[in-house]
């Protein structure tokens, strides 16, 4: 049995990461997705438990004390993390776990877990990453401008990661995506266990 | 314009390479073949030129002198080689170049050029590989015994390579190596040019 992949998916805020994980994890039954706790507020249609948990601050940082947390950040005021949990129960009996989390996120899990697949998610250009933001309905004229500036600092990242795929289109990532990962399956340090079985 | 890729396919002798590298360039337009140079005799339905470059050990060994060759190995006593033609100048060119190679080759050019794409096929069991070496016809009981004891042998040599894929059908190996591809595509340091733009 070979141990499962900690898969990561990263991005500047507002390149689509929620979109292109939902349908990777609706395509790909056997990915399994580890939930993000955080205390932001829910935006319409987002249900706890599914989405995120949704937590107050207090309990948060109760969870910080007690090491809950693989990675936890504070972004724009709001607390994210992803908790341990049965992440690393699972990686060794073979499942591939699914994280979706914010670049400074991304960095920490990979000081934690170098063994991780990284995958940072672009926008295909400026002007669409824009319209994106914009689209969200949520941003004020300020915040817009502080999130598109951040969003370029974050792009410069990107080249700590692994893997890069453009969301040129949904599909397409999604498509990308699932590439690496089989790809990722496939790479020798992952079949030794084939190896032994031959040669015997 | 990012370079191409110098995708090796490579495996022991009867894990199907021909048929999964056809399949896979019959797939994928867009991947140039570099065709081998071999002495032995061509087989029913190889054609000079398309198959392999089919020469005399004269002929070949000229070709080695004048360095024409970016890896050759004699196997079975027979010469393979493959032509360095225009294979750098294509890759240079952002054209991904398939060479199916023994894997004595591909060691070899694993020394040259380590950030080659390294493949190694894998039959599903030691019996299909038996199997399939008997079904080619080609073979007497000693040379049949002679090869699965250098499959074995080459086996181990595999994991040299960066990706094994097992040929348990042609349809999902083809698959496996497309994903490859893909992923290798996406990997950062293909792709430094759109951070580039991005962030201007």
């Amino acid at each position: 049995m070979s141990r499962g992949l900690l898969m990561v998916v990263s991005g500047p805020s507002g390149t689509g990461k929620g979109t292109v994980c939902g349908e990777l994890l609706a395509q790909t039954p056997e990915l399994a997705y580890s939930i993000s706790a955080t205390t932001r507020k829910p935006r319409e249609g987002e249900v706890d438990g599914k989405n995120y948990y949704f937590m107050d601050k207090a309990q948060f940082e109760k969870m910080i004390e007690e090491g809950g947390f693989l990675e936890y950040a504070n972004v724009y005021g709001n607390y994210y993390g992803t908790p341990l949990g049965k992440i690393e129960e699972r990686l060794a009996a073979g499942e591939d776990i699914l994280l979706e989390i914010d670049t400074q996120g991304a960095l920490n899990v990979m000081k934690k877990c170098p063994d991780g697949l990284f995958i940072f998610l672009l926008p295909p250009s400026i002007g669409e990453l824009e319209r994106r933001i914009r689209g969200r309905g949520s941003e004020t004229a300020e915040s817009l401008a502080k999130r598109l500036g951040a969003a370029k600092e974050e792009i410069a990242i990107g080249r700590k990661y692994g893997y890069v795929v453009v969301n040129d289109t949904v599909k397409r990532a999604v498509e990308r995506i699932k590439s690496i990962m089989v790809a990722e399956h496939c790479r020798v340090d992952k079949n030794y266990d084939i190896f032994e079985e031959l040669e015997q």
